[in-house]
C-alpha cells in the first residue's frame, strides 16, 4: 500500500487572520503524514497594491496580472507570506520548505493565451518536478507552495492556488495516496448555501450528477466539484472540502465533505 | 579529494543593473562545479520602503530593521529578487532552488542583543542545515540564498549577506573543497584603493600582517579580509574577492584577489 500524502490548499480568509493562521498551522504541524501546504494570497497584495498606486486591472470581472501586480504578487505570496508560513511552522517544530514553481523547477507552466482577453502574466501549468519535491518529502520536510509558477525561459507567473493544489496532487498520484483538501470559509458542500448543517458528509460520481440535475447544489460550488471529480479521475484517492479550522477532523473523514469515485 | 563547492556572494551593484545580472546569472549558470549563490538587498528594498513611506531607521550610522522594514526585505529579498534570480537561471538550463534560513531550517539565527544599540530583527547565524542543503547539491541543483534567516520561535531575521556567505562556506567545509568568491565593485584586494591596476594577486597570512602593519591595504577592505581569514581558519580552502562581471575568471584564477592559508 502507498503511503497517504496530504495536499492542502487554504484560502484567503485563513492568511488575512493572524490568529486562525497560526492556530491552523499549529494543527498542520501536528499532522503526521507527508504533506504539502498550498497557499492563496489573502488580502495583503490587494492592500499593498494600493499603497504603492497600482492599480487593480480587471476585464470581463477578471483580474488580470501585469507586471507591476507580478511584482506584487511575487513579492507578497513567495515572500511575504510564504516565508512567514515556513517560519511559523519551524516554530511548532515542522520542518517546512518554502517553493514557487520556479524553485527546482518544481512547477513548469506557460503564459495563458486567449483569444479574447488577455490575462497579463498569468500561467497554465505544464508539469510538476515530482523526484525533487519527493526527495524532500522522504527527509520528511512538508513543502508550503505558493502561487507562482515560471515559464523555463526566465518568466514568473501568477497561477491560481486552486489549480496548483490540483496539479500537485495528480502529479504525485502515482507516487502516493493522495488526499487533497480544499480549505475554504464553509464547512463543506451544502444542500443550502446558507445552512452549515445541510453539509453532505460524501459525494459520489452518480451522487453528483444527481445532485447536479435536481439543482441541490448551489452554482458556486459546481467548478470546485467539477475540478474535485477531474483530480479523482487522475488518481487522487480522495479530495475533501471543508473548514480550515477544522483540519483535524477533515483528514480524519469527521467533517467537511468527501469527494469519492463510487 | 573533496569536490569542490563554490559559494558566491554578489552585492547589490550587480542586483540592481539588470543587464550586469543576466550577463552574471548566464556565467553562474556555466559552472560545472556544485554551488550556492548568496544575494543581498540591493536599492529595490531601500525604494519599496521609501514609496511605502516606510522610514529608513539609523542609530550610529547603522541601519535598524524594525518590524515594518523587515516585512519589505522578507518581500523583496527573499520573494521577488530571490525568484526572479531562480527563474532566470532556469532559463540558462540551470537548475535552481531559491531560499532563506527558514526553508528547511537551513540557516538558524538568534536576534542580535547589544547592550548599546537594538538593531531590531537582525539574526547572528548559529547553525546551517548542511544535510538538506547537501540533498539538494546532490540532485545538482544550485541554491540561491536570501539574506533572511529565522530563530526557530517563528521570527524571521535580517541578516547580512557576506556572512550568509561566510557561515555557509565554513558549514560545508567537511563535506566539499569550499571556495568562497565575494564580488563586489572592486577587481580585487587593491593596493590604491582608486587604482584597478595595483591588485594584489594573492594574499597569505604573512602577507597580510605585512601588508597591515605597513598600512597597505586601504582601511575599508580590512573587515573583509578579516572575515576571509577567519573562514580559512574554519575550513575554508579559499577567499576570492573580485568583480562579479569576472567570476570564470575568478573562479579560475585568473582575476580577483585569492586569500590562503600559506
Amino acid at each position: 500500500m502507498k503511503e497517504r500524502l496530504l495536499v492542502i490548499k487554504i484560502g484567503g480568509n485563513i492568511i488575512d487572520d493572524e490568529i486562525k493562521l497560526s492556530s491552523f498551522l499549529k494543527d498542520f504541524a501536528d499532522i503526521k503524514d507527508k504533506k504539502i501546504l498550498v497557499h492563496g494570497g489573502g488580502k495583503l497584495a490587494t492592500s499593498l497594491s494600493a499603497r504603492l498606486g497600482i492599480e487593480q486591472k480587471m476585464v470581463d470581472g477578471r483580474r488580470i496580472t501585469d507586471a507591476e501586480t507580478l511584482k506584487v504578487v511575487t513579492m507578497v505570496y513567495a515572500g511575504y507570506i510564504n516565508k512567514n508560513i515556513v517560519a511559523k511552522l519551524q516554530a511548532s517544530n515542522c520542518n517546512a520548505i518554502g517553493l514557487c514553481g520556479a524553485d527546482g523547477d518544481s512547477m513548469l507552466a506557460h503564459k495563458r493565451t486567449n483569444p479574447v482577453i488577455d490575462y497579463g502574466f498569468v500561467g497554465d501549468v505544464d508539469a510538476v518536478n515530482v523526484p525533487l519535491l519527493k526527495s524532500l518529502l522522504d527527509q520528511n520536510v512538508a513543502i508550503v507552495f505558493a502561487p507562482i509558477t515560471h515559464d523555463q525561459q526566465g518568466q514568473l507567473l501568477n497561477t491560481n492556488a486552486d489549480t496548483i493544489a490540483q496539479e500537485l496532487a495528480k502529479g504525485f498520484s502515482h507516487e502516493y495516496d493522495v488526499c487533497l483538501v480544499y480549505s475554504f470559509e464553509k464547512s463543506g458542500v451544502l444542500m443550502d448555501a446558507n445552512d452549515d448543517s445541510t453539509i453532505i458528509p460524501e459525494i459520489t460520481t452518480a451522487h453528483y450528477q444527481e445532485l447536479k440535475s435536481k439543482q441541490m447544489i448551489f452554482a458556486g460550488m459546481i467548478p470546485k466539484l467539477d475540478n474535485a471529480f477531474a483530480a479523482l479521475n487522475n488518481g487522487v484517492s480522495k479530495v475533501i472540502i471543508g473548514k480550515a479550522e477544522k483540519i483535524k477532523e477533515l483528514i480524519n473523514g469527521k467533517a467537511g465533505t468527501a469527494i469519492v469515485n463510487e
